[in-house]
């Protein structure tokens, strides 16, 4: 392996629940994701959001596992008759979905620690395609599930940020990407042609405008992001220039 | 047609943007989307998240726009190089991106009239896929886009909101759904297998479930969902009988 070449480590992620298409639930957990992945030089290429349909979330899961290096689900593994998600994993990867022992024994312990019943349905919770592994989950312990490179995690945010933090330490990085960012009080038209220049000298990293518009005010966020450190202090260094140069 | 048989209109959500899959922006606007569509009694049935990547973006137009009745996307119109939506929504419908000739005449007219020059950068956000309308942008102009039945607006969400607002009277709306809820201080394991039963009992309507913990304590929202208000309403009736019972 070329040393100098940086390893490119990618993931997709699906985001189950009609509460979600319904507007019924504003989904946060792609954008959790999202910032971890960044976090860990992991590079998100994709998100879809499906309803609690199985034909919808074995599509979208066997497209993303192949295409990617991990694939994240959120939604669809608690206890009740609309959360399908570990029968649809199981669809997608061609196996049964069975009662998992090492689950079913912590979930019971944990039931009974405070008394409550471990009814039919909190075992469905114990249920995972056969062969996957457990990710803990430790705010309500019905766990997560690791099939192949598909991690599957609750919809609760709370919920999906201890399981993805369980999760982390587990995952290969790859490259961190470094960013630099700075807000020009120009528009985007003011600065389109110059800084599209900018992106064809540098064409090692990747330069972003993101422009805001507040009390009338428009401010434009240029951002410039990259593997290497050094190529993006250079083009931020341009950058700076050439705002310095625009302004009025 | 029968006239007892409910439209049925589906959407599809293409949200664009390097910037959402870092993290560094939150989406919005498939929130947004999912809430207009459920008024109107449009399902949305899948949103998609890609990059600023034309082969990304052609391959989930393309997909969605012959699988759903309608496609919005948010993302990638404004003047700058990383702004691709509009040669991607062409390279997706097979036709050239040209100049709009009433949206330079309007977006020329909008600059003269604040003193602004209308660079080569601000006059990409006229172009289009050939043979396509405009959407109107009351907020900064550059408008969005229609080409078939794929919608492209703006990223930022005070404009996606307002070109949605524009197209909002020229969609067909669906049969409305109707929504009823519930409060139960239950767990999802206490009533999974009778709320399981109860949907069931009423094939017509969709039984979701969706618990909070707040300050150790469990609540389970339980939402009945259907085209048919009398339905909707004879199933939540069941759910509350259901949940008198099972409540301590």
């Amino acid at each position: 392996m070329d040393e100098t070449q940086p390893t490119i480590v990618t993931a997709g992620m699906v985001v189950i629940g009609d509460e979600i298409l319904s507007g019924r639930t504003k989904d946060a957990n792609a954008g959790h994701v999202a910032e971890r992945m960044t976090m860990l030089g992991i590079d998100l290429k994709e998100v879809r959001f499906v309803g609690d349909e199985q034909d919808a979330i074995v599509e979208a899961v066997n497209t993303l596992r192949h295409r990617y290096t991990y694939v994240f689900t959120s939604g669809g593994i608690g206890p009740t008759h609309d959360d399908i998600t570990a029968d649809a994993i199981s669809a997608a990867f061609g196996v049964a979905c069975t009662h998992h022992p090492k689950a079913m024994a912590d979930m019971a312990a944990y039931y009974k620690g405070r008394g409550v019943e471990f009814t039919e349905s909190r075992q469905r919770m114990a249920r995972t395609p056969e062969g996957a592994e457990l990710i803990d989950n430790p705010v309500s312990r019905a766990p997560g599930i690791r099939t192949g490179n598909v991690y599957t995690m609750a919809g609760v945010p709370k919920i999906m940020q201890a399981m993805l933090d369980a999760i982390a330490p587990t995952l290969k990085g790859g490259a961190k990407i470094h960013s630099r960012h700075l807000d020009a009080p120009l528009g985007e038209g003011d600065i389109g042609a110059p800084f599209a220049q900018l992106q064809e000298m540098h064409p090692e990293t990747m330069l972003g405008s993101y422009p805001r518009f507040e009390g009338g005010n428009i401010t434009t966020q240029l951002v410039v992001r990259g593997r290497d450190i050094a190529k993006v202090d250079a083009a931020m260094a341009e950058v700076e220039a050439m705002v310095e140069r625009l302004t009025p």
